[in-house]
């Protein structure tokens, strides 16, 4: 098997570790011709990022990273720990705990992009304060947040819970989980904007769209089940966010979630740890004269952004992969979504709102 | 005690030292209610800075190192050196040799940040050349520099010059300094400000400024004193900085300085070294079961920028800070400033400009 | 003789190598004064890169580095590698197969800016995906590439391709090499332009520049040839780069090219492999109380931006270098160039567009 890599450097309680992701994307969407859209090939350096982690005598330690691809570059994680046992304190701009799909590394999912509420909901790492607690199968983290360090001068406001229960049933691993979400949007000027591309992200287009919601504040709620059994795993989610709007007395609440199965090909098992997926180590890798992993998926995933007057669309995804890792590190993965919309935001040209969008992703990608 | 931390790699005469730190701040201002000034609380990741140093054969080294916070990444130090002996010499964007005070670093001064004078006086790193000289109890330290590397387009040309005298009696390590700085504006077009915000850097309000002044050229010169003796430091520095205006016979000389004493609660004593403060390594710190360091700090800290006509307002402010560090590279810090203003350039609705501001400050900070 | 460097860290398969660049340039330029264009003092850091390269197992590498010199960070290269036997496989954003000049590490080069036809014709690092196969004395490259990732929107797409005869022929290195590169430009929008800066890159005026021209592919045949024997060395190269106007039936064709030859006056020689040169290790660096290097070169530099009723200018430059390396990843660089130009699009009062312009360039650089 795949040597396995210790803390690089290492001396007394000091550790300092390197970190690293390229992620390189190509393929194709198809819209409708009348929408006037745009389509076609598409590709983009989706993430470059150069970071550290470490641990420094004490109990204490950090971890941050940049991302280099788009426009600018910007701080993804960015935070300093203490750990006690089975507590961890984090400070800084790091995950909330919103979503099993969400705190599952971008190097370990299943398609190359997350579920459509994820980003459609507005998930992202922000400024705050939280402490985790780890006890055999249960885990149970809360936290604090202001806004991402983009947006310092808004004046949101989050408080983020998640608890996960994770037994092993036999062979199998299973895993359950809830978590709760509030924002305060402390500022009149303030709104929310819910939408998402489809599959892809080297497209621009967004066909489903909430358009900017006046708010006070958004509330959620998620549930999470997943189970790893040998090649197997299922995993399903279901995420409910409701918005508090400031002029309306009838506040809507969105849906969005996923049901997925996978099979490996090769006998290799999806990696878990921590209440979230991690790293699949192929069992006979290319190094050592194997064919590495390799592992089939689909998934249905939903997002329903209309309610209580707001028409954002609805979009439903019916989507396969394909992953080859010919090592832990490395991976090549195509993705075909077909996305359904009802109520598009996007019109064709007879007014019709009601079609699909083909879209076709390669992803080149390694990690250190 | 904690362990010592050698250069994490080192081959024949090649070393290789990453290099990083997090600073996360969050606080409160409190203002006049009729100034219309904003207030209240604020945060923000105030310093994020990852790179490198090292040797490599023949005497030479170099570091950089950027700073991923704010709006865009910025070079801090990034330069190479050239050693023999008691001679360094120094080319690349570095820090000119103005005040104790800014050339201790960040991570190891008493306040969350450096005394008003040094922001006031736009004391900052520039691309350069320099040399070093020292022997024994003596430090001598001379450059020119054009401008820092955001403004390579201006024609600003500088001379810095600083010397030290180290010199121990008995237990205790005292310091002695002055330091002269010149910068020639040569561009009819340029000009200079002098401004500061109360102790915080999370708020951008800032109630002494001088406004942009027509300037040639400007001088500085300045006085450095502290003395360390166990537990206890003392530490005082004044700057005087004269600006030739273009349109005037008559060219303001403006000041800044502070009094600053500190106790460490605890069996510790602050770090000295090369002609500036350097880290405290708690005796006991809290990897060992001990309570890290506690240092409780009083400040007085003047800036004034009234003369010849300039009513940029003077600022005076009564400062504490208490600093709890766990271990030497970690610290929690709680600053309290009283800033009492005259000829404040934000008036109160009734046309007051002498008033006070309160300013609370905390810090988590960890460094590798 | 200096220190061999390993790869830093290695285990097993495993390699992390932190790499890094800083490059300080100044100097002068001088032109005729009834021109208008800006001259005199100059300085820049001329490049500031930070990143890393390294193996995982499995035959899988990457490398990536960022330049934080300029107004904003930018990926250099950004790729992962598979390497099998005399095949390596690159994807992702890396330099396109054109010119001996643009491939040799700007650590490498004999001027501190390479000749004016590699940067006047647009050579860059494009995101693509490649073939390089190395066998004996020949060495063949093959690629396909959309834009640079700060014009992931373009809808460029370019095939570029090169082959290598590098044979000993006694005690004497051989290079021939011939490339060839073809750019679709599919946007009736978009357009080229070819220019050059005068030997030095701290000045922003042009003297030679095509301006914008309306095309819809660009076409371009390089040759290459050298000779290194001891301290001696020869280097030439021509480029025909040929524009397909959208507008016009008569399609101009641009040429660039040089010769230069260099002499160590240290018992030294020039670095070469992988068919391009490389480092100069200085045989007596001055840490074992050697001298380092010192090397002198002088170069013929044309480039020809006037056909087809393309009136772009014509650059004549001729150049001489002395660089001193004190060690392998150190240098001290001083350039000088008289660039004579026949219909420089910068005219002076009189309408003359016949004449010359200084460049003295000096450059501090070192490297881990």
């Amino acid at each position: 098997s795949e040597p396995a890599r210790d803390d690089l450097i290492q001396e007394d309680s000091w550790s300092f570790e390197p970190r690293g992701r390229l992620m390189f994307d190509a393929g194709f969407t198809d819209v409708p011709d009348a929408a006037g859209a745009s389509e076609g090939f598409g590709n983009e350096l989706r993430r470059a990022r150069l970071g550290a982690s470490g641990n420094i005598p004490g109990g204490f330690g950090y971890k941050f990273e940049f991302d280099f691809a788009g426009d600018e570059v910007q701080a993804t994680d960015a935070y300093l720990t203490y750990s006690d046992g089975p507590l961890e304190i984090i400070v800084g701009q790091h995950n909330n705990f919103q979503s099993l799909e969400e705190l599952t590394s971008s190097l370990d999912t299943t398609f190359i992009e997350r579920a459509a509420f994820t980003d459609a909901f507005g998930f992202e790492r922000r400024l705050g304060a939280s402490a985790s607690y780890s006890k055999g199968n249960f885990l149970l983290q809360a936290g604090i947040f202001t806004d991402d360090l983009e947006d310092m001068s808004s004046k949101n406001r989050s408080a983020d819970a998640r608890v996960v229960f994770m037994p092993k049933s036999g062979p199998a691993q299973l895993h359950f989980g809830a978590s709760f979400h509030y924002t305060h949007l402390d500022d009149p000027a303030s709104s929310l904007r819910y939408r998402q591309r489809p599959l892809v992200h080297f497209t621009a287009e967004r066909f489903v769209d909430t358009g900017d919601l006046g708010a006070d504040s958004e509330s959620g709620f998620g549930l999470e089940a997943a189970a790893i059994a040998g090649r197997f795993h299922v995993a399903a989610e279901g995420f409910w966010q409701s918005v508090d709007i400031a002029s309306s007395s009838s506040d809507p609440a969105f849906f969005g979630g996923y049901l997925e199965a996978g099979l490996f090909l090769t006998d290799d098992t999806r990696g878990y740890g921590g209440g979230k997926f991690e790293r699949t180590k192929p069992s006979r890798p290319v190094g050592d004269g194997g064919p590495g992993s390799l592992q089939f998926n689909i998934r249905y995933d939903h997002l329903d952004l209309n309610d209580s007057g707001i028409l954002g669309g609805v979009q439903a995804g019916y989507l396969a992969s394909l992953i080859w890792k010919p090592t832990g590190h490395t991976a090549l993965i195509v993705n075909y979504g077909r996305l359904q919309y009802t109520d598009a935001v996007i019109a064709t040209a007879t007014g019709d709102t009601f079609y699909g969008v083909d879209a076709l992703g390669l992803r080149a990608q390694i990690d250190f």
